[in-house]
């Protein structure tokens, strides 16, 4: 079997891999587990990690890292990628290929399957869940999410408290192309009444200026002081993100636009308020890599069920139900909150993404509902206690 | 007994406000406890907390908690303010009075202690030193630093396996106006020999953008990948600092330059490299406000060392032997790690700030010593551990 990464990072995409090594090294009918650098690109090039190799312990020590063990990339691959990815498959005797991450690498997978299939070469392909954003349409929620949300939470948390010494607004913009799952976990902060975010925008509802600088205007008259969580992916009524139009124009492979690694949409917002909100004090900060990556914030049960998807996988593509799977985690029903995992069909996760649904957007526009939280709350667990006089 | 915070939050702020209530709490020869909000505003709007009412468990929970509990301000005192002061403080009955800060609020105490003698005021004055950017001339380090450079340090550690990841040059904009001792800490997260932070620029050093970019070059061609730590502080020749020349140019009643609370030097930063250092991916992060006000990331030597300087502060005063006095924080000689707190006059500890010694600095100009790890090493405490293949 061959195992990678792709996609950005998560605080729990290692327990995934961990996860599905520790399956496939139980089973008998596994000869090899390769772990390839780089995704698709480590396979291109025979850049491979013997995943036989590393002890247990050194094993659990990676499933607790933050960001992909094995190197990532953004790479769609093409029918002449696949002939060459078959070739080297070929050579390695590789039966089983599993794809960790989010919506595109389910669709590079999903491309690879069905090239194995046009190829006459037997391969069974899994993709393994893992999005920061939480927007596979396959899924309840996605590995990744639960940890990023939680330290989104922690640091809305935190910002609030400063904003309650300082005053003032605080923009702070969160990660979510398109999804606004993430910026809308910066609601699980609040405890008190007047604790913030105060404002939340997210892609899913068009922005305006007029009415970003009214809600400010209104929270301070009720607050004396504001914090806005505003997703990176706010859009316009044209639905062309912002921070797209303020970046670098820098795009992947599958098309994305860059709208993380810069500053650029909060220094926008700020300058507007400052304009035309008659605020003095207005500061902005960007989120950025932290939300993925930091160490010691996953949340618990993240972590537990990233690395029981890495497993199903393997389970399921051992059983061979299904030659191009993805594993759907689900929600049990019943009042304790349990997940539940099922193998489905790869283009379920594939490509196209889910945005926050109606029901957990407030009628404001700019909050979310009482079902979002009660939704989001399970997946990241209690969060640091604070107190104020 | 009036005490109030002042300047930016801190993760420990509240240990030392706790701190000192305790210790006054102790003592018959105290009645009122007060708190004033926001500092110096506080007392001339006549807004104070009673500090006597919170239960033990309540402020156990207040010293736990990041930001100024109290609330803060940047209020520079007149001597009119000061006669204000002195006329609410006669009718409280007011003779000792805490201000929890850095160098500006040391000085704001400073001139409100000297403004008393002029006044024939009796006040004993007390400075309980925090600041998160380690540059108070009086200590060995401040309450502040450690569990701030927690937070660089933890932040660097997970953005480095980022980077590891997906590749490229990450720069991270680290706090600090005069003193890059934070930015120093971001060297604490490295343990394999090709860690990151693979750059490290500090105010201390002048900034040269050819140097910046022949440094770059060289680190992709010997990682094939860089991670930069850069201060906001950071200035040129002429010793105006890049940042402040690329801010809003807002400035505070100590003429003290805006420049966190935006992402404006990362992204410039960013620009440069992508036009002169042939990088294709550069993304920039500005770790702003959550740097200060994070829970959960506390170092626990600089959380019991900031209740100790709270303590300490009340001691002294009821001593007696100094009437406007700052506690500092030395370093007890011998092997093991060991704080000592004593008290100084005020002056010490006002206004002027300290930066990162020579010996701290590497030769290149762009890394820190390993005295410096030394140094820094035990107010941090150990970060959570990863592995990497």
């Amino acid at each position: 079997m061959v195992i990678a990464q792709s996609g950005g990072p998560s605080m729990v995409i290692n327990q995934s891999l961990v996860g599905a090594v520790t399956e496939a090294r139980k089973s008998s009918r596994i000869g090899k587990i390769l772990g390839a650098r780089h995704g698709i690109l480590g396979i291109l090039g025979n850049d491979y990690i013997d995943l036989r190799k590393p002890t247990a312990a050194k094993l659990a020590a990676i499933a607790d890292t933050p960001s992909s063990a094995l190197g990532s990339c953004r790479k769609k691959p093409t029918a002449d990628d696949c002939r060459q990815i078959f070739e080297a498959f070929r050579k390695l005797d590789v039966g089983y290929f599993f794809y960790i991450g989010g919506n595109d690498s389910a669709d590079a997978a999903r491309i690879v399957a069905e090239e194995a299939e046009k190829a006459n070469y037997p391969l069974v392909v899994y993709h393994i869940p893992k999005t920061i954003d939480n927007d596979l349409r396959s899924c309840d929620h996605t590995p990744g999410f639960g940890s990023a949300a939680r330290f989104v939470a922690s640091a809305i948390k935190g910002d609030d408290l400063d904003n309650r010494a300082l005053g003032g607004v605080k923009i702070d913009i969160i990660m979510g192309r398109d999804a606004g799952f993430l910026t809308a976990a910066s609601a699980l902060a609040r405890v008190e009444p007047d604790d913030g975010p105060h404002l939340i925008y997210l892609p899913e509802v068009p922005f305006s200026d007029e009415k970003f600088v009214k809600d400010v205007k209104a929270a301070m008259k009720k607050f004396g002081r504001c914090v806005c969580a505003v997703s990176e992916g706010i859009r316009g009524k044209d639905g062309v993100p912002i921070g797209a139009k303020l970046g670098s124009g820098e795009t992947d492979s599958h098309g994305n636009v860059q709208m993380s690694g810069t500053g650029a949409l909060g220094d926008a917002l700020a300058r507007l308020l400052k304009a035309k909100a008659d605020v003095k004090r207005v500061r902005a900060d960007t989120f950025g890599y932290l939300q993925r990556s930091f160490p010691g914030v996953a949340s618990k049960t993240d972590q537990k069920e990233a690395f029981a998807a890495g497993q199903c996988a393997v389970r399921a593509a051992l059983k061979g139900e299904l030659t191009k799977g993805t594993i759907a985690i689900l929600r049990a029903k019943g009042k304790k909150y349990q997940a539940a995992f099922a193998p489905q069909p790869i283009a379920n996760a594939a490509k196209y993404t889910r945005s926050v649904p109606k029901e957990y957007i407030a009628k404001n526009g700019h909050d979310v509902t009482p079902a979002f939280v009660e939704y989001a709350r399970p997946l990241v667990g209690d969060l640091p206690k604070t107190a104020i006089f």
